[in-house]
């Protein structure tokens, strides 16, 4: 079984006077932060402090880029042509290298945000288009996707290193893929369970389905959240487990 | 006198469907393209084009932040304060040098647009935070500021190389400020008045503001427009006159 | 055959600095205006200006409301719930209302505009919460949609007055929707079979999909455009054939 | 002295995702609701909502406009002519209006939100913009402005019902107008010495400003706050305080 797992969040999502998030709380408890860039949430205020902050905390950073959708928050579905795709990226990522480069800090990772994220764990075009605007950025950046996915087969065609991400609380369809939102058991509620499936991924590299199919998943990095306490209790026992289990935490490159 | 002299223009001012400008023509004429970013004109698909285009004309490149206020252009003042303006600043010449990057040029210098360009003219803070993010993403960067500007200076005292603009076809205050576009002499409609000014500034540095004052000015680049096809002609006769003159037309950096 | 028929535009799709479309040559053209709301084009002083100059050249009055997408234009279809469509349609109708009254006249109809007019007419519930928007805000207003879609049969559900929308330069496919403009026969690019497809469709209600197969079609209001010299002409023309053959030309409320 | 006062509150504040205020518990404790219209804050989604629950609790309603600028929630001073001024208003009131009718109840006041609330205060033209676009929608709109201020001048040269409003936590100059929040001294945070500053109102018609001079002042309704815990306790302290004096609580309207 794998020894070491990374922790991501998404961070920096606040915008103008509109607080989300419990970044200070988070910072403490993960190992990555992916950064909102100020298309789909964040502005260039929140991207300097959450970067600010990520550094003081040792975490390590990835820009998140999203669709440019501040009323959805980058999670309703766009008719983005793959070509545009790979512009806002491209956009989205040096913008944040710009705060990087003022904290001394270095980019690690870049994982999509929402509906692009989700096209791009099944989409092809859009999936080659987000890794080809990492590469062209930085072949050193590590691409984070969903485990399985489309995301992940284009970064390693191109050689870029990928995070294959695994989700505690979500359920997944025989395909590998995550259950929508909009289904009645997207989530998986109780902690032991999430736990469970988390336990099993790192143990056995596979995830029981929804149909009872055990699908093989490798996973790199896994996804929690900070936007309310509950959260944050269930991460802190996700910690707590995979510890008591000999696996450390740690981020992919050292901050 | 000066031996040689830079021509810049704004470029890539279209968004979404929204064309402006004549940047193929436009291109032909200058040697330094100011390049919107987003904020105020510009999305990253024009921001793509401006640069690749601008490489193929061997034109040198360089940021052009504005506000975030993309109904009036960014022509509006707006009541930032400096340590936001430092952080739209880093922001939007990050962006873009993501582009640079795609198309393997680098960024020659950063000039700031419309109202944040005025106000950095008169107000000292402003002036600072900018030069600050200039100087904090690149110090090589070239800093365009109005001639005898409070940024001109700013860039000075942190050690930026700073390009001194002067304007063709606007009018001047007696302390060295350019006339508000609201005043009814703010423009110089004659093109011949126009070359004169330009003529006058570069043979003797200096400017005769709008109540006959003589003015001190030092020009290292000239501001034309491309909007319309009387200012692309005005460009070309006052690039015949400074060539019969003697004066090559040059940037700063080799592109 | 239809002894009259509406001609339609879009129109107020400039914002901020940024022109679009030849407004005052289309007003002297056409009999019905939409004007957009400023989601996806148009602006409060777009607004007005457009508002007044419809007034002014007798052409009656509708919103064109889009998504809030202004990079897009409208355009890309964005996964957004029938409940908030139903909000943003009577933010936009609305909007424009207070226009209308300023310069003393009526609003004649509502025709959403771009992807959310395509997803209106295949989408059952999307047809739904627009044309429920329209009734709500006044059950006097007309609904433009796609002839034979499911916005005009939503509309009829209601009791609205409809308005069947066909278009001269666009293909149809055998189920009576517009063939994508990502197709390479979507356009009908000479004008007399552009004015022929029109003939038909007055004089036998039917037109001929590009399979060959001849569908049944009503045409209450014909879609033009304005946004060229070439589509300026093509609607002279076709007035100039459809008054030929007895169709007076007319919008559906006085103005 | 006055019998009866109202209490007016900003409300509808959140975006999107993003959720702002506590207009649950706030709307059990005003009389007037001051609406958010999409431009600084709200959205067509939160508006509808807002309305609704308005109206649930008897709250009179308000259209609080502001300037385009979610970035800095319509607090930045920015440099829009009074035309476009004129047109802004007309826009986001008429955009409530439609959500007004939705819940079949009518709009009390209009009352400018930040920046514009503050620079119609001082500038004549922008008041008067202001007030004329409330008098062009409809003229029984009460205005709600700074007492004292040019706004209720213009309101009250129009003809416009005015209401003149007063602050129980900030100070003021001796010309009438609130010390700047970039003052140390801008706020009251003694509840007692703001419920003082309120009886004194109520009682003498005067405030006493910062440096000690008594100023005249009208006060028809009261701004409160309900973005914290804090705000909401002075508001029901304030309101015990108001009772006992005799001072009924009521909106202009009946709802």
């Amino acid at each position: 079984m794998a020894v070491s797992i990374d922790l991501n969040c998404d961070l920096g999502e606040s915008f103008g006077v509109y607080e989300l998030g419990n970044d200070t709380a988070v910072l403490k408890e993960i190992t990555s932060a992916n950064v909102a860039c100020g298309y789909h949430a964040g502005d260039h205020n929140v991207m300097a402090k959450t970067v600010e902050r990520s550094v003081a905390n040792g975490v390590a950073l990835g820009a998140h880029p999203g669709f440019l959708d501040l009323m959805g928050f980058g999670r309703r579905a766009m008719q983005v042509e793959p070509p545009e795709i790979y512009h806002l990226i491209i956009y989205q990522i040096n913008a944040l290298l710009g705060f990087c480069q003022l904290y001394h800090t270095s980019m690690q990772h870049v994982k999509p945000h929402g509906a692009l994220y989700q096209m791009a764990a099944t989409d092809e075009h859009v999936a080659d288009a987000i890794a080809k605007a990492v590469y062209d950025t930085n072949p050193q950046l590590i691409l984070f996707g969903l485990a399985g996915s489309e995301l992940v087969k284009a970064g390693k065609r191109l050689g870029l290193n990928v995070a294959q991400e695994v989700f505690a609380d979500r359920t997944y369809q025989p395909d590998g893929t995550l259950t929508p939102r909009s289904e009645p058991n997207a989530m998986i509620h109780q902690p032991e369970a999430a736990v469970q499936q988390v336990k099993q991924m790192m143990t056995k590299e596979t995830c029981t389905a929804v149909d009872g199919t055990v699908i093989s998943l490798k996973a790199d990095t896994i996804c929690v959240h900070g936007d309310n306490p509950q959260s944050l209790d269930f991460t802190r026992q996700l910690k707590n487990v995979l510890k008591a289990e000999g696996v450390s935490l740690k981020s992919f490159s050292p901050v």
